[in-house]
């Protein structure tokens, strides 16, 4: 059974391609909430969609959020109204939104919620929130603290950020299926996908106890950097680091994971980087992580498993 | 300055006529919102949104309600995700019930909410709700009472009625604008739309002091006939009337409002009746009341003005 961590857009790659090539009982994805947020008096869980709308097969590929086919009208209707329109919500997306409120105020958790989504969408592979507790992120900027997404979507990550908290997350114990993985006798491996390791990683490493879990393991740990040749795939990781002012590369996420891990996944073109990471103490898999298609995630995934059952045999 | 109380289709209508022959500033349109529910944790106000998308010139003429163009993604999805169906709510129409349910969480009234929208949506006239308090319209049938969006849409009007009760009516205090109106000099006639007179026009009369307020009206107060020839234009009108063992025509709408009206409009094809309602101690107008187009609305709204100024000089 494997453990993945995923925030997003890269998460859900990984956590997809992990999911073509493991039984569907095999697999348990724990995702970010702490990008979560209440949006018109929705509920939005921006990650969780992303990793269940990838592993159902719905997601959009062109944009790397929401769903394929998605239309707008909904969103041209409520401007012309006067709401609301920096976070941009489709018809059909606007469902799982509204479907997911509904649930909460009924009294469901976000774990049931994303259980039964997932059963009707036709997930091969269980998704959990890493809480159903309330974890909001906060961008500490020039001009202060931000909640996440008005840092994200509405400033479009213009702001250089100096920190960040996640709020909540102190109280914030994982989720029943995080915890009942991390506790599974059948438990081979823990994977931390190519997420942002300060937005979508550390609200998950933050959660109540979750890291003297981690520490107790007694299974591999691996990472996959999600800096590629000096690069971020997706989203404002590099920016991150250049503004926090460190190793704007792999290396520089290694770091960050190092006291963490057993074993980092970076791709070939970051080879260069191999000794220094491997300095840190980590073993270090050099591969091909760009994951253009669902047969590379599956590619990855397969060298990501195999690396980590080598890490457990050493 | 013309007051008119509606409901949904038929009062829509007759409400768009009278806009399309009056000043903006001349014409407000008090609706009833005994039939507003919680679906899905939004707020939707069936008539409200009827009256308000008629006379912005966006309201679907075949379905009667909603919005021309509709769409119906969202609720496909829905419906793909295991939630509830029965009521239908379209793409664009959603923004609506989105965006007053944000306004009214802020803490905004229904009647600044939908000011706001009907400024956007350029309606050329004052649309209020009746009151800004919470009315159910509850209706009750051999299996005991229901909300009247199970009776209405779920159940498709199919259980006999036996009563009808509106739940906090008797302290729901008008809307601003509706007494605003109630008790301006300029006001010259009151209007009864012909608008179902058990779960559309009695929950407005029912708010608390109306029927006060009207019995010392100096205006001239004339209600328009729901059934023409025996049969209701739309709704469930000429149905109840049967099921609580009352006359199924207009004639039994006229004794309905007997005591309340100065006048009573009914159609050409139903000029027989004219005698037996006016023996109610009524005026009648015999006209052409079926509202097949925008030219019609108007033509109705014109004479029943014209029917009013004559009772008024009377």
């Amino acid at each position: 059974m494997i453990l993945a961590l995923a925030g997003g857009v890269g998460g859900a790659k990984l956590a997809n391609g992990l999911a073509r090539i493991l039984p569907a009982d095999q697999l348990i994805v724990a995702v970010n909430t702490g990008d979560d947020f209440e949006h018109l008096g929705l509920h939005v869980s921006p990650d969780l969609d992303t990793v269940m709308y990838t592993l159902a097969g719905l997601n959009n590929t062109e944009t790397g959020w929401g769903r394929a086919g998605e239309s707008w009208r909904f969103m041209a209707a409520l401007g012309a109204l006067g709401g609301e329109t920096w976070f941009n919500l489709g018809d059909l997306d606007l469902a799982t939104h509204v479907e997911r409120t509904r649930r909460l105020a009924a009294g469901e958790t976000l774990s049931t919620a994303t259980a039964a989504f997932c059963a009707r969408l036709g997930v091969p592979a269980k998704i959990v929130p890493m809480t159903d507790q309330k974890v909001r992120t906060m961008v500490q900027t020039a001009d202060g603290w931000l909640p996440f997404q008005d840092y994200f979507v509405r400033l479009r990550c213009a702001p250089p950020v100096r920190g960040f908290r996640f709020d909540g997350v102190a109280r914030a114990v994982p989720s029943a299926g995080l915890l009942q993985a991390l506790s599974d006798p059948a438990l081979a491996a823990i994977v931390i996908c190519p997420s942002n390791p300060f937005v979508s990683v550390d609200p998950i490493l933050s959660l109540a106890g979750l890291r003297d879990l981690l520490a107790r393991r007694r299974v591999p740990l691996v990472a996959v950097s999600p800096i590629v040749g000096g690069k971020a795939i997706k989203g404002p990781a590099l920016k991150m680091l250049q503004e926090l002012g460190l190793d704007p590369s792999a290396l520089g996420v290694a770091r960050l994971y190092a006291k963490l891990i057993d074993g980092f996944v970076i791709d070939r073109q970051d080879d260069a980087l191999t000794q220094a990471i491997a300095a840190l103490g980590l073993r270090v898999l050099a591969t091909d992580t760009i994951m253009t298609d669902p047969a590379a995630q599956s590619a990855l995934a397969a060298s990501v498993l195999e690396f980590a059952q080598r890490l457990r045999r050493s």
